[in-house]
């Protein structure tokens, strides 16, 4: 066993409602709140509880974000898989110094955590995110 | 909560050495036994732990598979996402009533475990594996 676990598995989709007909409808995933829309990303998110981990559902609402050029070129299917580790900054310096392509060599920082993205060329195909838990803020 | 967990992320590559070099050497996953050449399916697989879960890396050994296929597609990355699930039969009733694109109608079995695959289509793009722990042999 390590101190690595799955956070997250992310999935681009066309059209979200579709998508949550499968895996809360269907399936039966519990939906964790309501469909956020997250205007820096442009997309609409949906998140479903799988354990203590949860699947994201994507659905971008422009045509020209990052996303919705990965879904317009491949397809509907796996954005990214996010793993969370106890100490980003450390593992991102193993990561860089054995040779892997760090697409964020700094972390980035958002509600609550720091999360950084290794290029698919290094992981065999599939565009990894790791992230770190941030200590809550005090009285927060 | 459900009673649905992450069972494995099956990640298809055309190197395994190189993949296990990162998953295993630089990420620091650990491998739960050694590769295991699985001849029916022509591949070599490796599995690393990720908490309750695992991540299989598969690589086929034979040109004409169709896990050999998928990957002279689409290149390397994500194969399948595979849930475990306490009822596969309920489950798949479930499923193809409500008009899912169910792969294998009726559960294929090996080594302890029964599973059926479902198809990207309904499922917003990432072929979905569902299996059920078999109850153990007497004895075994």
């Amino acid at each position: 066993m390590t101190d690595i676990n799955l956070n997250h598995i992310a999935i681009v989709v066309d059209d979200l409602d579709a998508a949550l007909g499968f895996w809360r409808g269907s399936l039966g995933l519990p939906q964790a709140g309501a469909v956020e829309t997250v205007p820096d990303e442009a997309v609409d998110i949906a998140i479903l509880s799988l354990g203590d981990a949860h699947i994201e559902l994507i659905q971008p609402t422009t045509a020209d974000s990052g996303v919705a050029k990965f879904l317009a070129n491949r397809g509907p299917g796996l954005h990214h898989v996010c793993l969370e580790v106890p100490d980003l900054d450390a593992k991102l310096a193993e990561l860089q110094k054995s040779g892997c392509e760090l697409i964020n060599e700094s972390p980035r920082e958002r509600d609550g955590r720091r999360y950084a993205f290794i290029h698919p060329d290094s992981t065999g195909g599939v565009l990894l995110e790791l992230y770190e838990k941030l200590p809550a803020e005090p009285g927060g």
